[in-house]
């Protein structure tokens, strides 16, 4: 099953919501801390609790990398508790010049094996392209981000009309030759999101924001049923994995999952 | 001595080339690669032959990242072997959102004790300020790259009527406060240059495209010479690492630096 195939599925199951795996070894239950390999139960529960019903898994490889090559072997080894049938998106925001980001790309899908990666556009087409030629891969390209710093150039007013992010959009959206491109795009506020939708057309849709940054989960999922558009991915991190800190925390877990999923459902 | 002080030191001696270890296994002399430890001993070699007379060392993160743990072993040792007067810039393109950056920010330089990172401004200040508040740590944000794409979002037209690239330089040299700060400034445009070298103000300028891309060295060197900037660091990776492939390649990449070195004395 590839990539495409993968979130297809569970889109059309009904599951929307993405697990990031930001797994912290301060913020996982304090009774994990002190055994070996904590993050890597605490991922393994998590994993277990949630596979069946989440849409995908995010790795966010800055709480991997931060302990070297250690770090990187707990990031492979929690790859391989994931079940093939869930896409996993490598969340690195990767861009550089070509030769560089061929040898990310190979990183992601060569040598982690990862379905999906996270992408800056800021050094345009050639920076990208290693990746999008991985064309059973998804490649989500950030257009508007849910963080403060987004009015510094994302927002800003371009001499078409367009903002920066919309540009991006709009380059991405010609881009997805190979329908394997999407974007991601800020859920903390809702009439961007309004305003925008019309333009997504065939792009996977990543929403980080929902959880602990405030976004409205039922307004954004009213938004795109509204829109008939079922490719939307919610990215919801630390509000689900942390949702508890005792031994039944993977559970607690699962259940915040039913409850983003009925929520969904009833909109 | 501090990332500012080392290279301070080293542009004053009139040393403005970065040494790029872009290594990769298949590019390194062929008598070495089927030995142990191939590109370690490439990056010996080259790091001996080239560190008293460099601006800086460049390690590009993907070249040793896309062999997982045994790629960021490798790049750790790599590091061990560079003196510690010379400055040593962690090449990875960062940019996430805050608590993010943090651990991206940590990774650098608490866990590899780099002196320089590159980041990305896309997702704006809240994405770097972790970065930045390494006071004492130099940090280059991309501006104006020197590929093909930088046409798609780099150089689009402001309703302001600058750039997107020239805001970014705004806004950087605002940002500045502890005089750390650089930009990346693709050097195969002379024009480009010319026009914006006004604005540079107080920041460190990292110019790749020189070498394999094609960038007129004696150009750019006579252009900050004329506006008595003595702030810039030229990139180069290829062009000098792979000069050679015999035995004696590490001799023949001094010459090369030797050689650059001396057209910039000459200018």
């Amino acid at each position: 099953m590839n990539a495409i195939e993968k979130i297809t599925n569970r889109l059309e199951k009904g599951f929307h919501i993405c697990v990031g795996l930001d797994s912290d070894i301060n913020k996982i239950p304090e009774y994990l801390r002190s055994e070996e390999n904590a993050v890597l139960k605490f991922n393994k529960a998590i994993i277990e609790s949630t596979s069946d019903i989440a849409a995908a898994f995010k790795i966010n490889f800055a709480f991997y990398e931060k302990e070297g090559s250690k770090g990187m072997e707990l990031l492979s080894r929690t790859l391989e508790l994931i079940p093939d049938d869930v896409l996993v998106i490598g969340d690195a925001k990767r861009g550089d010049i070509g030769n560089t980001s061929k040898m990310y790309a190979q990183s992601m899908f060569e040598h982690y094996n990862l379905d999906a990666s996270t992408l800056s556009p800021y050094m345009g087409h050639d920076s990208l392209s290693p990746f999008i030629d991985y064309s059973k891969n998804i490649h989500f390209i950030l257009a508007l981000t849910s963080n403060p710093g987004s009015f510094d150039f994302e927002k800003l007013d371009l001499a078409s009309g367009k903002k920066v992010y919309q540009e991006v959009i709009t380059k991405v959206s010609e881009w997805n030759k190979s329908k394997n491109l999407g974007i991601v795009f800020g859920a903390t506020n809702l009439e961007e999101l309004k305003e925008n939708i019309e333009n997504f057309g065939d792009l996977f849709i990543l929403l980080p924001g929902v959880g602990a940054q405030g976004g409205d989960l039922e307004g954004i999922v009213k938004t795109f049923k509204e829109n008939s558009n079922n490719k939307y991915i919610i990215n919801v991190s630390r509000a689900l994995i942390y949702a508890d800190s005792s031994e039944k925390f993977a559970e607690v877990s699962r259940n915040v999952l039913v409850n983003y999923n009925a929520v969904i459902k009833n909109v």
